[in-house]
């Protein structure tokens, strides 16, 4: 990425100052949640609302213009409509303006007319160096800098993952339900009409953000699709990244195509293009979730080899099916473990010893699963480890020994807390803050350990 | 079904007396929680639990054995291990308890020695006219008559749907998403190693069950699946089943054997049998709990045309795609809708109008979605309306347009509230209430819409 385009990028996402046009007093208005949004997130530079007549709004004193702003601007957010936006942009560029967030549809997803007129806001953006977030955007967050410059004020969870998403609804669907999962987020941003940032553009910026860990993408369609899945594939050889690529069914070409003016081309083609690049694919926001969750918590293990011990067989029954579909092997467990388990179980346990392991009653008392685990960690097939339990009202959960087993091992543990998602909370955060993600169903504690053996095996892990 | 096994099956749930053997004082055994379950979920019958020698437990007093109970036993429950289970059923037959639900394992799933232990277990049970829930089993619970039979204390929903599932542990997964689903629960029975009762008894109970609406089944495998699929397939042409059938990968079938001594069989031959019998396959416990929530609350459309009324174009992409891929259609837009449209949202609005319709930036506003909606609710071609709405901290949802429209029109109204799952809750009850299932994510409300497309077009519906 050409140097210039990266410190726009970062004036992006990390500004110093923000200017907010299109803001009133009403809050059923976009520019008044455009103001709240980045107000309510913490945001600790500079704020400048500007409209000609009002004096102050939200505790904010309020600018006539642009121009009598009294310092740079690095990052102005424009929520009029489509034929003023034009002009705010032109304001902008003579401020020395680097960033424009341009909210407003009715571009290029509108026909000859609508393209017209987003060739001139990108002529507009070109002719002062400005990149431009959209049109036709949501906008886009940071929570590294307490940043959300989209109209849906809200309060996110920091993490390690960040999202482009060519749609603001499925973006915020991926951000709730990260929220839900305890998952916390980076970066996150809508890329409209890709008017001069390019998906490709977004995923090189985060693939020289050290705070991101993860990325996670969106993708109804492209025009230039060779080059996002080459510049992902060359991201993801360092920094894993998670494709949701709609279009299966072969029916959404056209609402693709009036949506953000893309073409969403043959599915089958795409996903078979972005596997041969090693990237990861998805199917849905639940599974994209569940990825990046595991991505970011986890470590890469080092192979496809998978141990399960559990209380209950059916789950894990589950996880072996969704895993095996995914390119996880489920190793026979070698005879010194064997030995080990009978240590803890007896000789003659009324269930059948193997892996999936299942301990049946004497695993429901947590204690006996440590032992347990530690020993199928031990065996020389086993890459990662997933801890089956179901919260009981009486029964404590093996969190300790899950814990401990990590620790000592080093390898890479999966916890499947079979739970309503309120109760799974406690325990939930003392292991998401030692690199144990916990998920409450089997597929997607399995979606999460496909991920992390997608990218073993991608790395050279060792395909068992 | 037998008078007899009807007879004994309302026995087993809807017991006026309840026997739990192998109570002790200590909460980490199954006993004491296959007790303290049963008082937990406030059952009104009389509870009789039985140990030689302790004299109260948790409150009541405590029975030396099944003949010093002074009136006759419907149901006993079994919480010792599965050579003392024998004898124990031996006194139930001798006391003329009518079922017994045998919780632990080490049966047929353990290979012959276990299978002759269960042959026994089955003969004394077919002596004295018994029937067995399990081995090997979770037990059950009836929320229709305060009745939780399982070792896990817990208080769940009342609601529409029963779950028939060859796994506890996924079982109990179902349940838990139920709940964060809003979904309530009617009765629930974990089959074991379906020694006396099979799945498809316990099918054929719930399609008589009149406050059962709908039936979810998750199966390993079992030795009569034509039996089960024929059953099914009698019980669906007047209520929804829904199968989820593990075991896509082939890698599960020794795990499903000494689980519940099952044989998995090919996953491929089961679905399309299943399919050919016009049953509903998933493949998830998200997508089980998906599709028995729109089909407990919403009617079935007449015909398996979709409308969407959205202010956000991505995610009704997502809805689009897997609809499509489920057998569902997006009709065209008749002109007098189109018009109807244009009242709302003017002659040239800056989005593309079609199905389906995004209403973009006068979307956000709930009250033009009202009109909105009722006009493509009125269209001809549309069975089901799909009302997609991102909840903002400063807009009010579309909650009284969507009641409005739903009662007005009479057809089916299924809504997708973007949200964290505590977010939505409160709209969430008052939708529920009015026969609106409400999801959180594009394809858990696709999965809903597809379940209720599926049995419409099973019933004859118009295939548009």
């Amino acid at each position: 990425m050409p140097a210039r385009k990266q410190d726009v990028l970062d004036s992006i996402f990390y500004p110093h100052s923000v200017a907010v046009i299109g803001v009133t007093g009403s809050s059923d208005r976009v520019g008044y949640n455009l103001l709240q949004s980045i107000i309510h997130a913490g945001f600790q530079g500079r704020i400048y609302p500007v409209h000609p007549r009002l004096e102050s709004l939200q505790g904010l004193p309020v600018y006539r213009s642009l121009e009598e702003i009294p310092e740079p601007v690095d990052l102005a957010v424009i929520g009029v409509n489509q034929l003023a936006t034009l002009e705010v942009v032109e304001q902008c560029g003579r401020k020395g303006v680097k960033g424009v967030v341009c909210i407003a549809g009715g571009y290029k997803e509108m026909g000859e007319e609508g393209k017209a007129l987003e060739e001139r806001l990108v002529a507009a953006a070109r002719q002062y160096e400005m990149e431009v977030v959209g049109p036709n955007t949501l906008g886009l967050i940071n929570t590294r800098a307490n940043l959300n410059v989209t109209f849906y004020p809200m309060q996110l969870p920091r993490g390690k993952v960040s999202f482009v998403t060519q749609s603001g609804g499925v973006g915020l669907t991926i951000l709730h339900k990260a929220v839900d999962e305890g998952l916390g987020i980076n970066k996150w941003v809508g890329v409209g009409n890709r008017s001069t940032l390019e998906i490709s553009d977004y995923l090189e910026y985060l693939a020289r953000d050290d705070s991101t860990a993860v990325i996670g993408v969106f993708v109804e369609g492209t025009d230039d699709a060779r080059r996002l899945v080459q510049v992902a594939g060359e991201v993801a050889r360092h920094k894993p990244v998670v494709f949701y690529k709609v279009g299966r069914s072969g029916a959404v070409s056209h609402a693709a195509l009036t949506h953000t003016g893309s073409m969403a081309g043959s599915y089958q083609v795409y996903r078979q293009v972005l596997q041969q690049f090693g990237l990861l694919v998805v199917d849905s926001t639940l599974e994209m979730v569940a990825a990046c969750k595991a991505l970011a918590m986890a470590p890469i293990p080092r192979g496809n080899g998978v141990g399960v011990v559990t209380h209950t067989a059916g789950p894990s029954i589950v996880l072996l099916d969704e895993i095996s579909l995914r390119g996880g092997v489920f190793p026979a467990l070698a005879g010194s473990t064997m030995g080990r388990i009978k240590e803890v179980l007896g000789q003659n346990p009324p269930v059948v010893l193997k892996n999936p392991l299942d301990a049946a009653g004497q695993g429901m008392q947590a204690a006996n699963l440590g032992p347990l685990m530690e020993a199928v960690l031990d065996d020389p097939c086993i890459d990662i480890l997933v801890a089956v339990y179901c919260l009981h009202l009486n029964w404590r959960c093996p969190t300790v020994e899950i814990l401990d087993a990590r620790e000592r091992s080093g390898k890479p543990v999966v916890a499947l807390y079979i739970s309503t998602g309120e109760k799974v909370k406690e325990e939930r955060e003392l292991l998401h803050s030692r690199d144990i993600p916990v998920y409450t169903t089997p597929e997607e504690a399995a979606w999460g350990v496909s991920a992390l053996l997608h990218y073993a095996l991608q790395r050279g892990g060792i395909r068992r």
